[in-house]
């Protein structure tokens, strides 16, 4: 299964909408729009069938999948009844992060060759949290955040929680886990390193522009531990991974998040950049124009233009030790 | 104006409800209950008033403040007209978090005496996020998180957004702002120190219980540059402060915040502690049982009783440097 969020025109404006998403046909079906009309063929009335439908594939995966397993069981009803002539044409759909995560975490799973990485990089999984309010889609335009001297792309596969849990263990992790979806953690890395010295961690290093997508799909359909990563940016292969080379399993990477904390339906964790993932480690530098796409063997490819330089438009001024200490 | 959140019985099980808050009277007035009342007195019908008031004033804090100033508009039209015998006690109401942030920021703005803070602590307002999904409210009690040996209390002042912003400078910063609330971002002294080692910032140290409330206070209500702030355990005083301590001023946390990245309705940002605020700098450690009542003047008091420590289930082995590197 592979699910996606699209944007269609409504009469208030444009409105997100989940699909169904079908590669093979090129095509996306409107989940809402088909259960509604295999709801008024059932005998409902057009106003309540489109009311059940709306309830049922709201706009927002996380909202979706908080349903819990009859959000996947209407999916396949939807499936099973669907008029095949009902496809909108995948180019012509304008794509949304597939999902809306409530939470963005960011683990740091891969090997790495940092001579300089802490010790602690190598006792638990660690991890930052993104601002969520800064997602972007498939085709939308990177921020170039005031003060970034280095914009890079990282390339990570994003795991989507499909229900509640806490204290999971390797044994039960998952089950928690609905689906993976390409993720680029773009980073500005002179502001990054600035904060990863202050010991505060990524903020406005990284809370400006995170790309998700083309669209979710579920676990059973891939070998998570085998999958080819490839970064190019302006059609150049800059960056080749594989999900095997994961140093923390997924299953240790859910379970250290939801020690003593709860993961909730719809919120994304990205594994960090499998070596080699970034320019950062290339010695090479993207610039406002260049396209940047990454792609995960079965799960689609995500690609981004990069914006113009945000101006600085105010800078604190900076204090003292003896007047602020 | 002081806007809260309560639980209250519905046919359906406990629903969130905003309330305007009246400690003068020792009330809440549930707003959507009077705004229904108000509509079927002016002619409409019990259905079509129930919907609307709902659609008005929605569980979520962060939903209403969406609607800009329609919002207080409409909380002002709901006062104006309240029946004075409509009021719950406020002794028997059940206190939510006042605001369901969609993201929760933490700065770093007050004095502080950590001899050993980095140089780039002084230059800019620096912050870190933390997990919604573990926020608490008055009364909530505190997890103990599974590994933490020094759990703490820290002593904020809670910033609520309440318009979509972007950019802002100290000139315009202020506008942004909604409200302010209590904020006791407790942490796990080991666990933190630990994350902050590892240069990607508190997260299990911090992402277990964060407690707001008990509500929210409209800025007009109050000079936020003279705000008498204090800690207590267990009834003794530990921490006394005072907003007018601040380092960076509110001004320029929003204005740093919402560089080159949105601010949302309802989300919520921290000051960090007032220095003194917090049990770290006394040398003491909360205990499992001990209350922690942190007080804003005009602001009202937010109390939480800390819980039993969470076991450690699991524990990821470390891995060598040179497997990992």
């Amino acid at each position: 299964m592979k699910i996606g969020r699209i944007l269609r025109d409504g009469v208030d404006g444009p409105v997100p909408r989940l699909v169904s998403v079908h590669p093979e046909t090129h095509t996306v079906l409107d989940l809402a729009a088909e259960e509604r009309r295999r709801l008024v063929d059932a005998g409902a009335s057009a106003r309540r069938a489109a009311r059940l439908a709306a309830a049922q594939f709201p706009g927002s995966l996380s909202e979706a999948l908080e349903t819990g397993p009859a959000f996947t069981e209407a999916v396949a009803r939807v499936l099973a009844d669907a008029d095949p002539a009902a496809g909108l044409p995948m180019a012509q759909v304008h794509w949304l992060p597939p999902v809306d995560p409530p939470v963005l975490r960011d683990f740091n799973a891969f090997k790495n060759h940092e001579a300089t990485a802490p010790d602690v990089w190598f006792e638990v999984p660690l991890f930052f949290k993104i601002n969520p309010s800064t997602l972007i889609g498939p085709g939308d335009e990177v921020v170039w955040p005031a003060g970034c001297e280095h914009l890079d792309y990282e390339l990570e596969l994003g795991l989507v929680i499909g229900r509640p849990a806490r204290d999971l263990t390797p044994d039960t992790a998952r089950g928690a886990l609905f689906g993976v979806t390409v993720f680029n953690d773009f980073s500005a890395r002179n502001l990054l390193r600035y904060e990863m010295e202050g010991r505060l961690g990524p903020a406005k290093g990284k809370d400006f522009s995170t790309a998700l997508g083309p669209w979710v799909v579920t676990t059973d359909e891939l070998d998570l531990t085998d999958l080819t990563m490839t970064a190019h940016v302006n059609g150049e292969e800059w960056s080749r991974g594989n999900s095997g080379s994961l140093v923390w399993s997924i299953e240790e990477i859910l379970s250290y998040a939801s020690r003593s904390e709860p993961l909730v339906p719809g919120e994304v964790i990205g594994t960090g950049t499998v070596a080699g993932g970034s320019g950062w480690e290339l010695g090479r530098k993207l610039q406002p124009g260049d396209t940047v796409r990454l792609e995960i063997a079965g799960a689609g490819w995500l690609e981004n233009t990069v914006g113009k330089p945000d101006p600085v438009r105010w800078q604190p001024a900076p204090r003292t030790r003896a007047a602020a200490g």
